[in-house]
């Protein structure tokens, strides 16, 4: 009989983090079980991206949550208020973005707790990193330390002696070191969204935080940005 | 002017325990805005009980999320297994029993510290207690501690220095101690349920582990017990 590998949840948002995350569970030698949320955010393409990316890696199962953070609103990624872009106010390097979701990690977490303590896996992994941190509390060390012990004190597997791992592998790295990492174990990027704006065909604007974070990683590691832009979002 | 209550997010699910914590965080003066969840079990009468139940008590507002726990699988209460009860094998003193529901408290407490964050709420009510841990991790005080520590790390209030609190007022009380306690606070506890495999009728069953806890509560209590039980459930 062969020998079964270890199951990982993995939050797959379809963006460039999750997918890399997903690649190097996947190469750690985890079978993949993704977790992706629509959550009211105005980019529904997103979904479509944690499609191809799960597609693309291989996972053994998929599952899509709805939650409706609209209906405490408080960010411009759920509000219908304009995303930050140079000119109107993007607060970066400012504290906290108002594209900031109240709670989201700790809420997503929590549900990946309970998808991982269903399929008896130890493993969760999230894409949270020091770069996409630019004041965010809850992509930070200690919180996903926190996280972690919170997991262990909350569930059945916890408290009978199978402890839980929040892998965080992209915390310490900077987005040029995430995507040669991801090149290196055959992320498809052109598959993967980052736009907090995109317009209806999908193109990325090129202008919020998420496009000039995204741009700035393929430059850095030096190699083409594979993303489609939209008429003015490529300069 | 007149003075603004501060404002608490109450975990409302319509039970007996969620109605007496909202009766005591209105008397400490919080003004409540209940959350409650379908989280896709078969007792969806315990919305109806949660509407009655935040009418009763008065709250500035009542917010419902659905989430799929269905979508994972892994208790009595969201999967098409039988609810336990005496007779066929209830776990009662056996550890933890089936009915838990994986990282429930978790996921729970999560969107309610999005929904307090939004509200600029410091405060969340949760009914767990002592008597209704019978073997559930997310319902013993270290829990509860260790996620008000996560919740400050998570959030951008917690962060800039205004500390969640999160208030578990049941937490050692006894069933009739609770019941005593509300009654004295104006709870009308014919407008709650509790019963985990109600009749069409809404009816309890009065066998399930719920039930029982909850008779003995009102025998404990020394006062009359305004359940409605179906055809063989009040004996």
């Amino acid at each position: 009989m062969p020998e079964e590998n270890p199951k990982a949840v993995v939050l797959l948002s379809g963006g460039l983090d999750s997918a890399t995350v997903a690649a190097i569970a996947k190469h750690e030698g985890y079978d993949l079980y993704a977790l992706s949320f629509d959550y009211g955010q105005r980019h529904a393409v997103e979904s479509e991206a944690a499609r191809r990316v799960a597609d693309a890696v291989g996972v053994k199962g998929h599952v899509f949550q709805r939650i409706d953070l609209r209906a405490f609103g408080g960010s411009a990624l759920t509000d219908d208020i304009a995303v930050p872009k140079p000119g109107n106010g993007d607060g970066c390097g400012r504290g906290i973005p108002i594209t900031y979701v109240p709670a989201r990690n700790t809420i997503f977490l929590a549900v990946a707790l309970g998808f991982a303590e269903v399929l008896g896996a130890s493993d969760v992994f999230i894409g949270v990193n020091a770069v996409d941190f630019s004041g965010y509390p809850d992509c930070r060390p200690a919180f996903i330390e926190a996280f972690e012990k919170l997991a262990n004190l909350a569930t059945k597997a916890g408290v009978e002696g199978r402890p839980f791992r929040i892998h965080a592998p992209l915390i310490a790295m900077t987005k040029g070191q995430i995507i040669r990492e991801g090149l290196h174990l055959g992320v498809d990027y052109s598959l993967t969204h980052s736009c907090y704006d995109p317009d209806d065909d999908g193109r990325a604007c090129g202008r919020c935080e998420s496009c000039r974070l995204r741009k700035r990683g393929f430059e850095e590691a030096g190699v083409p940005d594979p993303t489609r832009y939209g008429p003015s979002g490529g300069c």
